[in-house]
């Protein structure tokens, strides 16, 4: 398997564990990890730290010139906020483990001339779908509904 | 003027005060400030917190209900990361003090049904215009450039 999406997988399992939203998220850049996160809305009460945006600050401040060289990978199909961030920073690729528990915007991202894959990772989904099933109202809040 | 929009421009006198760069929000529910915010790129070394990111952050976690009922004010017109959280959130209306200095995604957000009203305030556009002419490439590094 991609060692990337494993990287994501490991945040997203670690955050799992902590008692937080199974999602996480590497950023990569020439071939290096320089960021990790993952959801941290239960561990930190945070309404913004969705995995790929802890991901994002955990990396740091980056010129322009660095964001256009990476790639970011989220178990999950990025939200509204999280495409919105990868659309700020012109960042070109994006990597999804799956988009069948969530779907984001992937058309919009497409038509802004991100490159989105999706890898419907069947590891991801089953970790998405089995957190949804035992906490439902979670799961709403953390996608606005 | 606007009471709220008034609070917004403290939160980003505050921030300038500090070294930061000079953006505020508040988010307002039932005519209540429940949360403010200033941009904290420099003072947290920070890549995700925008003033209207930072705002919804320090108004904690709500409720889909909540949100459905909020007015987000940002001294400036918002980037497409806070665009996305606006949209995540299903934040109805958005108020913004200016777009002369910088304008985002204003067409998207009304295509998804956000009511964006941008009041050409001339307070918060001397604002970032002093700031970008003192700080071109921080500026730059803030909204991806």
């Amino acid at each position: 398997m991609d060692i990337y999406l494993q990287a994501a997988i490991a945040e997203a399992r670690k955050g799992l564990e902590e008692g937080g939203i199974p999602i996480g998220s590497v950023l990569v850049i020439d071939g290096e990890i320089v960021g990790r996160g993952r959801n941290r809305r239960v561990q930190k009460g945070s309404a913004i730290l969705h995995a790929e945006m802890d991901c994002l600050e955990n990396a740091g401040r980056l010129s322009a010139a660095e964001y256009r060289r990476a790639t970011l990978y989220s178990t999950l199909s990025p939200c509204d906020m999280c495409s919105g961030a990868i659309l700020l920073y012109g960042i070109p690729r994006v990597v999804a483990g799956e988009n069948r528990t969530f779907h984001g915007p992937e058309t919009y991202l497409r038509s802004r001339n991100v490159e989105l894959l999706v890898l419907d990772d069947p590891e991801c989904a089953a970790l998405m779908k089995d957190f949804i099933a035992a906490h439902p109202a979670l799961w709403n809040e953390d996608i606005g509904v």
